[in-house]
């Protein structure tokens, strides 16, 4: 039951992938029809709207709390695993609800430790004190904080998704979950991409040791899709700059 | 459709409510038939076998990456949020499919708003560099981050639920989403229960304030629910310790 004839309307801030890329990927591999607040000329303007403290909601819809948001005719969700979710089994990026009904509560966990470890701790390297404050003014804290991410959590994540991938489960190793592309293999791609612009040496290294070969492969096969390679390289792929994903080379070491 | 005679086993550290506990006060509510590694001898070396690296996962389950889980049948959900969002509709705590087919998704998000910002958060006051070390070897940092989430996110999030409690879709404010009790109102009172108990002076001022009076009414009315009362005088409500909700004097303030 494919809806990706639909529109489905991004509402995310301008300027940087950030959390509204995990979804962009989504709604492109799908080809689904979409708009997206990054592409249209008062697309701050409508993100600010949103995410107002003046927004109580609507009849059908509770206020939502920050960025990404996704308006799916009068629905309007919140939270980027909840997007996700509501997308993928519509977007055939989920397992069958008839021939595996638990399936899709596996890939949403995938999806969210992937989003803790590989997206939110990276965003807390460089702000570890206070998200409303200058990278600048808690350097001393991101310092120790970059290292312990690159030492202790990083290798923990990797070698978790590794063993994702040898585990019966991924049947073969090529995606995370039931031998077929879900939106969690959409999201490690996209959160190992960031985390590799960001720590390019540590990943680097990582990679050499050869003990997360599956995850990189993983990220390799995603980024060869037809329709995520066209996406990457066409001009909606926006660069990573000032949000989750920033490389500070002083936060980076093999 | 109750599958509330079945019996499920909780998965989660012995010895602090923790992330376990937003799954215990689901159970409990809906009078569930459950086991809890808290309360059953070898708990500690049932929830090292699950989180261990060794657990490849089985025919049917990927590996868990952390605590809690829980089994049910020959099933094994991991993830706080997921795990909610799998009992939820199981035992009548989610808005019902057949009225409100997109109303789960706003539980969710609701859901994962509290959790980030009211459990995630005040975590990291406490462990802002190295959730693996000491807190005493993150004191200095632990000081700035603890300010800064009593003065800005604390108040953001409170807000935020305000406003979600004054929307339409609250249907009159007594509780978050269509005028009924959900697991998402059971994961708000235990943040505000727990970020209570560890910032006590900051939150007495908050609540002398006002402006989030619908917020500890709602704590007020889940904590007199006949099940949860029950359960709160009970031996198996654990005392908060060591785990994300610690009541460091230095951290609080008004």
């Amino acid at each position: 039951m494919s809806e990706a004839s639909e529109t489905y309307d991004l509402i995310y801030w301008p300027g940087l992938p950030g959390r509204g890329e995990f979804i962009r990927l989504v709604l492109e591999q799908a080809g689904a029809n979409y708009t997206d607040t990054a592409h249209v000329e008062d697309g701050m303007r409508i993100v600010l709207s949103y995410s107002s403290t003046d927004n109580h909601g609507s009849p059908v819809n509770p206020p939502p709390f920050a960025p990404p948001m996704l308006k799916h005719g009068k629905h309007t969700i919140s939270q980027t695993p909840n997007i996700l979710l509501y997308l993928g089994p519509r977007l055939g990026l989920a397992p069958s609800t008839e021939d595996d009904p638990i399936g899709i509560y596996h890939v949403n966990a995938l999806t969210l430790t992937a989003l803790d470890g590989l997206s939110n701790e990276p965003h807390d390297t460089h702000h570890p004190i206070a998200v409303g404050d200058y990278y600048e003014d808690q350097k001393g804290e991101a310092l120790k904080r970059a290292k312990n991410y690159r030492e202790q959590r990083l290798p923990k994540f990797l070698e978790y998704f590794q063993r994702v991938l040898s585990s019966e489960t991924s049947r073969g190793g090529e995606y995370l979950y039931g031998g077929q592309l879900t939106y969690a293999d959409l999201v490690l791609f996209q959160t190992i991409d960031g985390v590799s612009f960001a720590f390019p040496k540590r990943m680097s290294s990582l990679k050499e040791s050869g003990k997360y070969d599956k995850v990189f492969a993983l990220h390799e096969r995603v980024k060869a899709l037809d329709k995520i390679a066209a996406y990457l390289k066409s001009g909606k792929r926006q660069k990573y700059l000032m949000g989750i994903y920033r490389h500070y080379p002083e936060l980076d070491d093999e």
